[in-house]
């Protein structure tokens, strides 16, 4: 009985294999790695039932998971997010079974802790005592803190319109932070010739291979949660797509696992702003990569990758799934997270309101039939996102006065 | 079998009793009212073993829930919040057995969510379609997303000084927002003026009773986290209190469903900040009920309570299991915010902090044995407040530009 049954990386473009003991970053064809496991011996150990008595987060699927020594566990409980059903809304637009998925209840607020957890325990266990990222934000929120608990210096660098909240986190844990005029992919620059220069770990998406197995987890908690039934669609705020490719990647890996039956995959859809959508025209041009969007903007700031290292194995999983990629307006946006709200009483952030304005269009399309089990993935909790709300001519009382009506 | 085994209300100073079907507020002497349940009938069913198959939210303890009707309740699925040891902080202030229960990790980013989440299910289930209730601002945006979850009218007073993003989260969830020059006692007498002239809900702190019993909730994770051992020592930011109170009913609760041992009660520790301690006052003092605390202020907001209506109840607890009261400085509060994430990784708010302040001046005082279990208890998510935390002097990157060493 191992505590986890990695065996070893494999480079999904040219096959080459890697030892998971020492530090990897991208393969030499350049493609990022992946990890794979032995999940014919997992298999033996590793049941369903196992899991109802394992403790509330992700690290419940620790022997799919990278890390060896259970002692190299970076965790501060995240994982098992909820799972809600929105009666209102999904009556209101016309999908009845439609669920949330919300990984703003999460240490650090969002979705970017998944990996943060995986990547930072699995760097310490291979050694790493400094690494540099760039970020829109939450992902160097995230990975600055759990570095700080792993006793891990990290360098991040993020654009400057970021969220400023992103910023104070990374402060708060010691982070060696940096702003950059620009964006994350000019931020990536500066973290490439700094890492090229000092040797220090490379911490940026898909750069190091087990981030994606963090956010994968994602895909497990649904499974588990909807009780291994597979449902008909995910939707999933696409920025650089680790978590799409990790829901993927889940998937593969529960057929393989015996839980989930074989004749069923989720149509997975990434969802892009209409600012920044280098995933959706790739897919509607049948293409198999993307090309840089020039002059992207959205108010969804973690969406707005250009150009993403991942983007094949993103439109992959989109292909082979039968899914599909929509990109929405800001207007769309911003009614959506409103309209969340008020029904359901969700606070999400503007990259999470995107996927049911997606979902809305997909169902007024019939792309989504009524009678689908459809989840919406928020990314992040809207208490990290306070510019996102407007309030106009709010009177103040003082003590003593009574409430006008 | 019962979904909850609820029985009546009664009153803790002069014992009336109250039924659970329709609207109560303060008994008729002046007191809250305490649920009540038939714990005897409720054991035969309800067992440690039955919990591990069930959901993972507070809703799991249902059956001492005061909710009939599954069909009510109103869940984000909150609760199950992280418990996790602080091994790293431990070692630093000599409690090498501290942990941290975070509340931060929850919807709405703090632990007036499991009030709201039982109190506006109960208010639904006896028909109530408006509230109003006074705020230092994490319950009112708590009660205010989960009464448009519930579909009930919700009219929120705050202080102008509350935290800034409590504005937005009512905001947008469609609350009727109220702001005032003054602090939460100012707050209470326009809301006592309203609900008194248009006889709506009064879901002021105390003043209905099912909020205590969201609260306890904490008291029923943090033992079955513990696997049912009795820790020595939890300290808990004490505003209103209501925590304090639920987490001491609970212990209650759990003895006399046999679920942990008789012999043993965890000492609970009331923390205030220095400019607001009528409890830490009373304590000090030996009394049972504390006086309202003039010109009070702290950064820690949400325990800028001058005068709590369930002191006697905060001060009960203390009492009877060997408690204490104790204050902290507005420096030790911001100390330890950085200290616990530069050692820890987690970002928590000022009133969390205050705790872990505390527990190191009353391990200095040797009132903490350094064998003891300590738990912290941290209320809200750092995000929520991020004026906590100074940026200075930052230097921005134009694009290509290196970092410099």
């Amino acid at each position: 009985m191992s505590f986890s049954y990695l065996t070893h990386l494999e480079c999904p473009k040219c096959h080459e294999e890697y030892s998971p003991d020492e530090v990897q970053q991208l393969c030499h064809c350049g493609s990022p790695l992946l990890v794979r496991y032995n999940l014919e011996e997992a298999k033996a150990n590793f049941t369903k039932e196992t899991l109802a008595s394992r403790e509330n987060s992700l690290w419940r699927y620790h022997e799919v998971l990278p890390v060896k020594n259970p002692g190299n566990v970076v965790t501060l409980g995240e994982g098992m997010t909820p799972f809600v059903q929105m009666e209102k809304l999904g009556q209101h637009i016309d999908v009845p079974n439609l669920f949330i998925k919300d990984e703003g209840i999460i240490p650090t607020g969002s979705f970017k802790t998944r990996g943060a957890s995986v990547g930072i325990s699995k760097a310490k266990e291979i050694g790493v005592k400094q690494l540099a990222m760039p970020t829109n934000g939450n992902a160097g929120a995230a990975w600055a803190l759990y570095s700080a608990r792993a006793g891990i210096k990290a360098t991040i660098v993020m654009p400057v319109d970021a969220p400023t909240i992103t910023r104070k986190e990374v402060a708060v844990s010691g982070g060696d932070l940096h702003l950059v005029n620009g964006l994350i992919s000019d931020a990536g620059k500066i973290v490439g010739q700094l890492v090229k220069e000092q040797g220090i770990y490379d911490a940026s998406t898909l750069k190091e291979p087990y981030r994606i197995e963090g956010k994968k987890t994602m895909g497990y908690e649904i499974l588990e949660q909807m009780n291994w039934e597979v449902p008909d669609v995910i939707l999933y705020p696409t920025g650089g797509g680790v978590g799409l490719i990790g829901i993927y990647k889940a998937i593969l890996e529960l057929r393989e696992l015996g839980w989930i039956k074989d004749d069923k995959l989720p149509r997975l859809v990434a969802v892009q702003a209409e600012g920044c959508a280098p995933i959706v025209k790739a897919w509607e041009e049948g293409k198999t990569e993307s090309e840089f969007w020039e002059n992207s903007e959205t108010s969804a700031f973690g969406i707005n990758v250009p150009k993403a290292l991942g983007d094949f194995l993103v439109l992959e999983g989109i292909y082979a799934t039968n899914g599909c990629a929509i990109a929405v307006s800001e207007n769309d946006i911003t009614a959506a997270q409103k309209e969340i709200a008020r029904f359901e009483g969700n606070f999400i952030c503007p990259e999470g309101a995107a996927t049911f304005a997606a979902a809305r269009i997909l169902r007024e399309k019939d792309w989504i039939k009524a009678d689908e089990t459809v989840i919406c993935l928020n990314t992040g909790a809207g208490i990290k996102y306070p510019e996102t709300v407007d309030i106009e001519n709010l009177p103040l009382l003082q003590p003593g006065e009574a409430i006008k009506n």
